[in-house]
């Protein structure tokens, strides 16, 4: 077989130890607080039918799934000749199915497949990579992780007040300072009312979406081309103009869309959530952001977006409340609420702020120094009862070069190295080096053992 | 959108909580005792070059890989008239990428490609999903998670030993009754000299590796009609027969492969392997079985699998020594030995001896009934707290007709439930009820924390 330069698809990552450790920590840090509230995992496999995927995600989505050749004669279901112009019809006969494009969609699709299985209001949380055939650049990738979190089958607030309360206590125990901006769709659909384009609701949750990114006079440009016209544009102004507490946003949005019922319904929503932490303490500050839009089309009451105070990067996680996402599986009518937790971006946070707890990096405690066959057999019990004793440990597996050991412990962020020779072995005793300090120690065993329980 | 009936792709699951909390229970587990010897996680894409697929696995395993359409205008490097039977041609012209078929390959891959990362001996585990497009049956899937563990970079024999432990730890940490079967490709390859078919050592293993599956008689119609004469395969009946204690059959063998040098080689590996557990105590019986062969090409030292004493089923862990396996991409001469735990397999195992521990099953250890809004904000801050001392907690999220909410907590096997009415508000105590015993106790908030923690 020819010699080939290892390599992988782009916009894909290997994650070594060092990585895998600290990417570990994210992601018990997020399940053990999921759990905390009474959310249970679940999985779907990372292929799905491609006619549970498309469509689901807007033209845009379709082009960025990855297809996956059927098995076999593929080719026999097409006749006749094709052109290049029919690839993405021919994709459709040749593919049946797709890589996950998110964990939304296959949530849904699961709820409906195995009704039977699970009880409402359904708690889950789901930690798996979806992939899209996105163009790769910094930071955005073509396989990454989502930490997914909802509970479908209830409509109350209550819901929206624990994901609130979810993602204080997880960017807390992560030590990343946060703000938690919040919407409500409904507001949104107010304004569209207010300035007299309810029909355009989309168009103008799309635009403001990109207020942030692109500013208010491109926002501007984008609703005049959407077919929104100035005057309509103009009436925004108050909304974007909004300012101080929540309590003022809330009375002078009253005020200005007072004719909206749908609007005054949202209003009402925020207002019963911001209530709840009247009486319970979150260390997040939760802001009241009329711009907030969040693109996708299948928000419905409250949405979510947070930040990281002390970083420049997108949101880190984000979500809000749907009332139909299972209609298109056949469940009509059942509302849900979750969020979702950007991992990448949280890791990124967390390398630029350097706050990864020290202590995460290393996997072994202990290593004995191999000094050849009866060292070896001197050891081995020994190492036993440090492993049954829960105490991760290892030997060198072969009497190499004492530097090169050493600098093996020394990769492996090993905090203790034992060594044991003739002196160590006829006395009963072991000479322990400390890694972090560099001092060495001439112990026991059993005090060994207690330094590192 | 029109309604889709819910279906996900044949041989692919989904894993509902309860599953899961079993499955992550077998993972975790697995973990913690490859941690406990000094082994650190890797991860690699889902996703792998095809080019770093193919090949790999036999022409039959080229036809179970996945292939995933390239994205875009695919068809554009193709020209011409397709036919059916170009299929296999055009799929490589229109597929540049594939999914893991098992983690072997990328780990050498990866290995390679990260050199500068990484510090030899490198002690990796791995447990991902992979993906074979198989013909899904009982046991069997298109999706299936792996659980590697490896050491690359080191000759020594105590690698093997430690693999041996670590096979002992983890079916004593799961209560499975098992039996570790080694065997090496070098007595094999000892035995194919004795015989006079040094050359046709693969297609012996091949024969020998089915022994257990289709019997003797079968094992000596395939040897002939791969071509191993008569008079060769009668001198393998000695093999066959061995009996007795590992040492026993050591002895004889040494006598009937004296002539092979590798033969004796091998042999003096399996004794050296047996003699660290003169020392070393393990709960698993190590048994020496001539007529293991395991049928991949690329082990050259010791093999092993591991049997469940008490269930019917294939093996549920093997692997072995591979002295080349990074080669293709480009390192030559690095030995390495690894074994596989089949997640799956265990996972059938545990539910047919009914051995998943009770306690796993629930998550939530306190559900509160919610009697409607002035009692959901008294209970709220006691939620708080429970959760703050660590205890998984919940309130159902609206006020729903008791008998639901109770058999919410039923259908999750929540422990205890917290009823908070009229008079335990104003009297200042809980009412508490234990779902497995049916009692029902007046307790102070303190009381109730000390029962869950």
């Amino acid at each position: 077989m020819a010699v080939q330069k290892p390599s992988i698809p782009k916009g894909t990552r290997d994650f070594t130890p060092v990585e895998m450790v600290k990417r570990n920590f994210i992601f018990e840090t997020i399940k053990s607080v999921f759990q905390r509230f009474g959310y249970l995992p679940i999985e779907t496999p990372a292929m799905e039918n491609l006619s549970s995927l498309l469509g689901k995600y807007g033209e845009e989505g379709d082009k960025l799934l990855f297809k996956i050749l059927n098995s076999g004669d593929y080719l026999s279901k097409v006749s006749g000749e094709i052109s290049n112009t029919e690839s993405n019809k021919l994709a459709l006969e040749i593919c049946e199915k797709g890589l996950r494009y998110d964990l939304t969609v296959p949530f849904a699709r699961f709820v409906v497949q195995n009704l039977n299985e699970i009880t409402f209001p359904f708690k889950r949380y789901q930690i798996q990579p979806v992939w899209r055939a996105d163009r790769p650049q910094k930071g955005r990738y073509r396989e990454f992780y989502q930490c997914d979190v909802d509970v479908i089958g209830s409509n109350s607030l209550l819901n929206e007040v624990e994901l609130i309360q979810i993602i204080d206590k997880v960017f807390q125990s992560l030590k990343i300072g946060t703000v938690i901006k919040m919407n409500n769709r409904k507001i949104l659909l107010g304004i569209a009312e207010m300035i007299g384009e309810p029909e355009k609701f989309i168009d103008i949750t799309v635009a403001i979406d990109k207020l942030e990114k692109i500013g208010i006079d491109k926002v501007k440009e984008e609703l005049l081309s959407r077919g929104i016209n100035e005057s309509a544009i103009e009436k925004l102004k108050p909304v974007f103009d909004l300012k101080g507490s929540n309590k003022d946003k809330i009375n002078d949005l009253k005020k200005i869309i007072s004719s909206s019922e749908v609007g005054l319904k949202g209003i009402q929503e925020v207002e019963t959530i911001l209530g709840y932490f009247d009486k319970l303490t979150i260390n997040t500050d939760l802001e009241l952001d009329l711009t907030l839009a969040r693109g996708l089309n299948y928000y419905t009451g409250a949405i979510f977006e947070v930040k990281a105070k002390d970083v420049e990067i997108g949101s880190i996680c984000g979500g809000g409340r749907y009332d139909d996402l299972t209609g298109v599986f056949g469940l009509k009518d059942v509302s849900g609420v979750g969020v979702s937790f950007g991992a990448d971006r949280i890791y990124d946070v967390m390398e630029q702020l350097n706050i990864f707890p020290t202590e995460i990096v290393s996997s072994t405690k202990v290593m004995f120094v191999n000094f050849g066959e009866k060292e070896e057999m001197y050891c081995l019990p020994l190492l036993q009862k440090l492993r049954e004793n829960g105490v991760n440990a290892e030997i060198f597996p072969e009497p190499a070069k004492m530097k090169k050991q050493m600098s093996y412990a020394n990769n492996k962020n090993i905090p203790f190295v034992v060594l044991v020779g003739e002196n160590e072995m006829s006395q009963g005793f072991l000479t322990v080096k400390n890694m972090i300090s560099g001092e060495q120690s001439e112990i026991k065993f059993e005090e060994l053992l207690n330094r590192v329980l």
